[in-house]
């Protein structure tokens, strides 16, 4: 499809409730999630054609990262860099958060020349979405109350409840192999939990898939051994999701139920929610022990699951034995990154072009939500880059 | 203003001596701080109207840090990139300045396509400021010999002796708060010593203060304990400035006294100045008992002083009892960020705002000291850059 | 020269297989060395002038160090600015590549959007160079898979086999101090080992300069101690490009013998290829106490040699006792840096500001090695440049 086309697809939704902040994926619209993946299409084209999206003169984008990052690091910095932002990351441990300042002091600090702020925070159960919705507030009121002169755009890179650059990354990956987001009605995804040698994995991407996959029609089964669930919360949204968009949403016990017939398949590792819960609250008290026998105790459960492991046998019980494979990466691969791990070696090898093309949606993501959310009127600064039609080069 | 008048009267100014370096206030002009002033407001204006001020093409803008810092590490990433310039931060962890390098080779090896250079420096009395002369010499006697084909600038981030970035946002504050420099004449500011539970904080802020708003006319009250004196030649600077500028600076030991009709207040902790000296001491040859009751013993000296407080009570004794507050943040808050701090809740939340405000100039000023130093013409640019009016979006 | 013959130099020099990467001098036709060499005196004439050499709009440039840097950083980061593009650094203490993640897949997942990796790995023996290869692969193949819209261009920063942006600045500086290149021809240089208190002082240095020079008609001659030698294919190919270029190779081991009648002198300290071989695996088993008596070993083994120093003595015996003396600096200078080192304080005193010279070209080498081997077509782009002449400020 010509740039064009892709830019009238993008004027005729309604956009207009946007909003500064892309937190969940579940808080937009469906014309809201179309326009952040269309828009990433464009300027995904816009890239391999050498033409530039440029935005911005000048302006900085604010990483805080509280959990560490490649892929997402290098994405935010990539979106940002195209759209004309310079990056500049919040080290908490260089900078005075450190001596006790408030979010709401340090949140407006960094912000009076600030157009974008990448949060990544997801290391515990009911804090890291709660922290980006602090900050939100925080800058929303510097705003309103004249300290800063313009509201920076809020995304979340990562937080305990949902990984919506991920999710929506992975939705651009659908869209490409199954030819239109149309296609997807109908089609089975196995989203599973899978055998992994560590413990503490968010849930942010079993959650974010299931939280986006059921508004499409999918027939979305979630396969986790007992004991694994994810936030209740987001298990009641799918099935209510799944409902309305004439999809289905079921849990079963079994990686092999889930495969069976399934077109696309996510297996992945994560920690109980409980144990999360757990974790936090020993975290938070700082009491090291009791971390220590959790971690223990919580491998010892893990392993009497480590045949959840997604290999040629499970493949071959999927749609034609040739579902998608999907990962968010890194994926722990049995005999190469560990000793039994989420994906056999042949599995993990003849898909990895495919998980490498899924990641390689992200920047692009990214750079959709900054735009989306930063720009008061969106369509016509995209209307005026694409009659520009800039080099790069 | 619009943005004419304002240029107009900074091209009225002479700032033909300027320099390339920002190290202190009081080496300034009254012209070249004003000139500073009004720049940053105009950048301010710019930049509340979208419009950009890019000046450079490319360039770099360096960054050292020699203390944690959150609002002047962004305002100095802020500043550079507004005005085109990447920021590089050298840490000198990183590098090889821990092998051993003098700093005159490392000056000149960072500089070679280098603008501007920004250093913060005041942990030890009798250092920071002594090292930036010695980059700013470095840099100079580089740009002299040939290896460098430009001089980068150099914008004092806050050392031992002033904090001009701060100084001068300030006084941006007290401009906007009370309509114009002229307005500021006869006004009464206490800049006050306040208790803090921690100690070895820098003097460079009253230092800072005293400095600058004596050169205006204003009645300048430097309000400590005893024993908690600034640099003898700060005082003595401030006392002369007073007297020439048509206003006054004294110096009392009673909190209340400085308050009373006060029209700005500026409670704030610091060390003593032979503290300060007594631990740079210390630290030089390493002597950790000696820091330890160092520490202990100015501690218990602080607790004395524990009813140097600025609370509500003491705002009342101020001019209608409605005295501006000032920090140059983050302060200490009691039952916020400590049990008992520099000021009460119940007045910081009151002039939480304001100190948001104060805080804001602080890029612009910092962009408006890298301009004029950097520049061989900056009015000329200045001109340019108003006509060419380009939109920052 | 002016700009548009140096141009037209440039233009009539054979680099269409110059290639993506830039990671051995000797993988380089002599065309491509010296367009390598006239872009870097280009870059550095325009930038004289105040001319910006902008080529990017928009794009990232990742530098990845696996040991400290001051300069190399520097240069990186200046040559990359200067290009236009932003630099992201790859830490691997922040990222991921601690989780065990493969080099193919970091590499991919770093450079959807990246146009240069600069690379920095000189610790340890047959691993630099290695790493850069196996980077340069994945991206090559992720261009090929369609993972990547675009190749990006690899630089080696400093490898355990060369260290080509310090051996071709090198070679900028000897062709200014000498006029020409042809001038160089039948010029003798003695690239000398040189005490050093310190010990593992990485080979690409020396290994660098007798891998370039010997392709330029130079009489060079290597000194150093017995066992004290540099890696045995580095060596024969000296020798090779040597009686090729109508020049000569020599290795003696005798300082004064090497600096006598020389042009030149490099006086740097190395650690021996054995020494760096066994410590190499040492570092890799964890051998402790293995390390420690290595280190013992070989810095009682340097003592031996402490007069291998470059001072006032040695320097007489120079040709009309007035060589060019060079270093990669930082060097260690006796009653400087340490008690006793490569260098006299009173010689490098002497020559200091020819060092900062020398080092001033890393800059403009560095953006020249992007420049050709990133862009399709080097010449038309240039061309496009010098046409516009827009000012840098």
């Amino acid at each position: 499809m010509n740039l064009q086309n892709r830019f009238n697809q993008i004027a005729q939704l309604d956009i207009s409730g946007y909003g500064k902040d892309f937190l969940l994926t579940w808080e937009k619209t469906d014309d809201e999630i179309i326009a952040t993946l269309y828009l990433a299409e464009l300027f995904r084209e816009m890239h391999q054609q050498g033409l530039s999206f440029k935005t911005f003169e000048t302006g900085l984008a604010i990483s805080i990262f509280r959990d560490k990052s490649t892929r997402t690091r290098f994405s935010f910095a990539s979106a940002a860099n195209a759209l004309g932002l310079a990056v500049s990351d919040l080290d908490e441990e260089k900078s005075q958060i450190a001596h006790g300042e408030t979010v709401r002091e340090t949140a407006n600090m960094i912000s009076f020349m600030t157009d974008v702020i990448g949060i990544r925070d997801d290391m515990f159960l009911g804090e890291g979405n709660a922290y980006m919705r602090e900050v939100a507030k925080a800058v929303r009121t510097g705003f309103e109350e004249g300290t800063l002169h313009q509201r920076p755009a809020l995304v979340n890179l990562q937080c305990d409840i949902d990984h919506p650059t991920q999710s929506l990354s992975d939705l651009a990956m659908l869209k490409q192999a199954f030819g239109s987001l149309e296609n997807l009605r109908g089609k089975k995804i196995a989203m599973s939990w899978a055998y992994s040698p560590s413990y503490g994995k968010p849930l942010s991407v079993p959650q974010g898939i299931v939280g986006l996959m059921t508004r499409f029609g999918m027939e979305v089964t979630l396969a986790h051994p007992e004991g694994y669930g994810l936030i209740p919360e987001v298990i009641d949204l799918a099935s209510k999701q799944a409902i309305a968009s004439g999809g289905s949403f079921s849990i079963v016990n079994d990686m092999k139920e889930a495969f069976s017939e399934a077109d696309i398949v996510y297996p992945k590792s994560w920690a109980p929610y409980q144990v999360m819960e757990k974790r936090t609250e020993l975290l938070k008290s700082g009491d090291k022990d009791g971390l220590a026998s959790l971690e223990k105790e919580a491998l010892a459960n893990n392993a009497r699951f480590r045949d959840w492991e997604c290999d040629e046998e499970k493949m071959s019980l999927t749609k034609d034995g040739k579902a998608l494979y999907m990962h968010c990466l890194p994926a722990d691969i049995t005999d190469v990154s560990c000793e039994k791990g989420e994906v056999s070696k042949a599995v993990f090898d003849r898909y990895r072009k495919d998980t490498y093309l899924e990641a390689g949606f992200k920047p692009f993501i990214i750079a959709s939500m900054m735009f989306l959310g930063r720009l008061e009127n969106p369509v016509n600064k995209l209307d005026e880059i694409l009659t520009k039609k800039e080099n790069r080069l």
